[in-house]
């Protein structure tokens, strides 16, 4: 699917980007290509014509010179763990990986702040500044694979979003390279600033469509010492719900609230051949509490489930140590693997503001009863990002082909009418940027376009994602 | 001043308006202009030829329809509490003042968010929350006559940003009308959303420049129970840094760490005829910690005690009831209004990481003594903002307007060394804007003039403002 408009790759370019990085870090041959091609979307496959392996802001400028003067697309890759396809080169051209910019320069436990390349390992954040005593509190679910500069492409979330935020709220300062190669920098390790536009907050989130981020400063903070996980099954997500909202109201935000609905519970069980608790609950809750005294969590974990059981929850779990706590995380995190296991799936990450989340779970059971597809959820409750998987099961090719663009329009217009998006935290990359109409105004599309077009005016970086043809 | 390049405001244009606000709310008198001719910023006076109070996000984009096809330059108005000049009409025009749209449309405690009109005063905001025990932290010092627009074209922060953060951590929705009349909506009651690039998080901060924003979407926490305020002089600023890091590190994140330097409390003594604590202090620092738990606050209030005493501080008081605490606040609160009393002056919302902070009070006296100007700092030590007030004291007017620019120039030039920005709460607006290009380099400033030029093409929203001509 090359676009006429794009330049072709020819031995000449090659030896360029070979004089920057090294010839062993532009590769060529298409079985060494293939890890370059998917991500973790589905089943989708686009080849690069290559892929490279810069080390630096400076070879990311001197590659993006010789890639805008011949018009080469250019897709930036992190872990290869997105589920949007963003990190796939739909038009061919170049992959430039950032596996080798994977260090942590800088913990600045001064200024609660570390400076890392964006080709780190999440995880690897987490553990060098827990080793500090310190927390980069962002938990997206692939966590131990993808970096922190694809979680800034895609402003990762993940459980603990819900007290802590999302990857934009821990971003601070970048250095970015534009399309043409020129080098930027933004913010600082400042707590504020004020000095011009934030472009930040622009970049974070853009699916590596404005510009290739170099290095970046992320805000640490101290680490909670101290956790509580609880699990409470309930007869009806309407109740769960309401629990989840009296939790709120009494001042508790917990480090997570996590829904999973029965089919995905039964999912796992299949999978996996284990029984677990209760696994005939509407609806499991599985809550996570954090802070620096024991005698504050086990107060509100008390009060936690005092309000579950007021909902009529079937009993109330609390794992107060760690391995308690690993095995009903390992639970939850086990769900997405076996859900997706059934059959050929396609995911949604749909978003609504958290007191809608039953109204949500309702319209997807009606649109499924409609379309007589099988649709299984679980997801953040505490934020109303439910991830939605529409499984391929019992039904025809052509059934297939034909009602699931029917079942995500249709999906995607409840969640706007309850005031939701169509992506809380996996991006519209180039499975969902059809539908991106359904949720943004000709104006808003229009301005994003303009936007596009004063970084990259000649549309080179990740060609094809995010915004609508 | 006026610029030729924009139309003037004729007898029909003034009807045109008229038909869409009502006539009395258009104010074309220069009597009643006056008002709309000054913000807080110094001395400086811009009349302009017309203000208008619309009450809709209808009418601006009516009002704008006009405007825009006559080329007439519109600088919106929230409190006309800033600092930088971001609300003069430096080119005439007209002002469009938020003031009555001043309402709460709704306070939405099942998804802790509220709805709230540009010309809101923080201050009744917060009144409205915490009424529900919900809590709006962005607290300016102008909090009693700002609005909550004006906080966001400034990305206000205030003493509480230390732990809580800035307005742009609060904005989660906007309903914006562009330069031509166009109502375009961001964001949602949504806590993760990545549809899209970030414009609501672009217009945070964006002084007005970029389109007017008409309604608005905050987030809200539980509102803490509890408080203590503490106060520590120490007798060198590099202690009292190094004992605010070491809170830090004891995991203890105060609400606010503010700082005063010795001048300024002389300064208030001189102005209020009252002696305080420890006045003879090279630095006082002034702490308040909150929680919903008084154990763990006179813990925490303990600890900081300890941790001051050991880094030298002469005494630690502590104010655990709302009486003492509001007189420690009202300390710091009159420590700005007594320093400007002293004579002409300008003031500099420096920032730098947080540990540069006795660096930068370090250059700051060196600067004053090389040009021999008064100044006198104070601010929020925690998030390394530091409100550095130059005094026009015993020098002649040719020195002080010879010498100023040249002591904000090297000010500023030290700043960005320290890796610090040029405002960190007061904005650029009208008075900093030609200082700009130390902080960022011609990439960025040509992002951003591209990007002005995408939302308001005909430069007619709050034209002169923020970048450099």
């Amino acid at each position: 699917m090359n676009s006429p408009d794009f330049g072709r790759i020819t031995p000449e370019i090659i030896e360029s980007l070979g004089d920057i990085v090294g010839l062993d870090q532009v590769i060529l041959d298409r079985f060494d290509l293939e890890p370059y091609s998917h991500d973790e979307t589905e089943d989708l496959e686009f080849f690069p014509d290559a892929a490279i392996r810069p080390s630096s802001a400076a070879e990311i400028s001197e590659i993006m010179k010789i890639c805008h003067q011949n018009n080469i697309p250019v897709t930036t890759r992190g872990g290869g763990t997105g589920l949007s396809g963003g990190a796939l080169p739909v038009y061919g051209g170049i992959v430039l990986s950032t596996e080798r910019m994977n260090r942590i320069i800088e913990i600045d436990k001064e200024n609660l702040m570390a400076t890392v390349q964006p080709g780190l390992i999440t995880h690897n954040l987490h553990q060098a500044v827990e080793a500090e005593g310190l927390f980069y509190p962002v938990d997206p679910a692939s966590k131990e694979s993808c970096t922190i500069g694809g979680n800034i492409a895609e402003c990762a979330g993940g459980p603990r979003a819900l007290k802590y935020g999302v990857t934009k709220d821990y971003v601070y300062g970048l250095t970015c390279v534009l399309a043409d190669g020129r080098i930027f920098k933004t913010g600082g390790k400042l707590l504020k600033n004020v000095s011009g536009y934030n472009l930040t907050q622009l970049i974070v989130g853009s699916e590596g469509t404005l510009c290739i981020v170099a290095e970046i400063i992320v805000k640490l903070i101290p680490l909670p010492r101290y956790k509580r996980t609880l699990l409470a099954p309930f007869d009806s997500l309407e109740k769960a719900a309401r629990g989840l909202t009296q939790i709120f109201m009494n001042r508790i935000v917990p480090s997570a609230a996590e829904f999973i609905e029965r089919a995905a519970i039964k999912a796992a069980e299949d999978k996996f051949e284990k029984k677990f608790p209760h696994s005939d609950a509407a609806a499991l809750l599985l809550f996570e509490i954090d802070g620096d005294r024991e005698d504050v969590l086990d107060e509100q974990a008390e009060k936690i489930g005092e309000i579950c059981l007021a909902h009529d929850a079937a009993d109330v779990f609390v794992a107060d140590n760690p391995e308690k706590q690993a095995e009903m995380w390992q639970m939850r995190r086990n769900i997405g693997e076996a859900v997706k296991s059934i059959a050929i799936y396609k995911e949604e990450d749909t978003v609504v503001p958290r007191a809608h989340l039953p109204e949500l779970v309702e319209k997807i059971t009606a649109i499924s009863k409609k379309y007589g597809i099988l649709t299984i959820s679980y997801g953040h409750a505490g934020d109303g990002n439910i991830h939605c998987n529409i499984i391929k099961k019992d039904i025809s090719d052509d059934d297939w082909n034909n009602k699931l663009p029917q079942v995500i329009n249709e999906l995607f217009r409840e969640v706007v009418i309850l005031g939701g998006s169509i992506s809380g935290e996996h991006g519209i990359g180039w499975v969902q940027k059809d539908y991106l109409p359904i949720a943004l105004s000709d104006v808003e599309l229009g301005l994003m376009r303009s936007i596009k077009k004063v970084f990259d005016p000649k549309g080179i970086l990740n060609p094809g994602k995010m915004l609508p043809s």
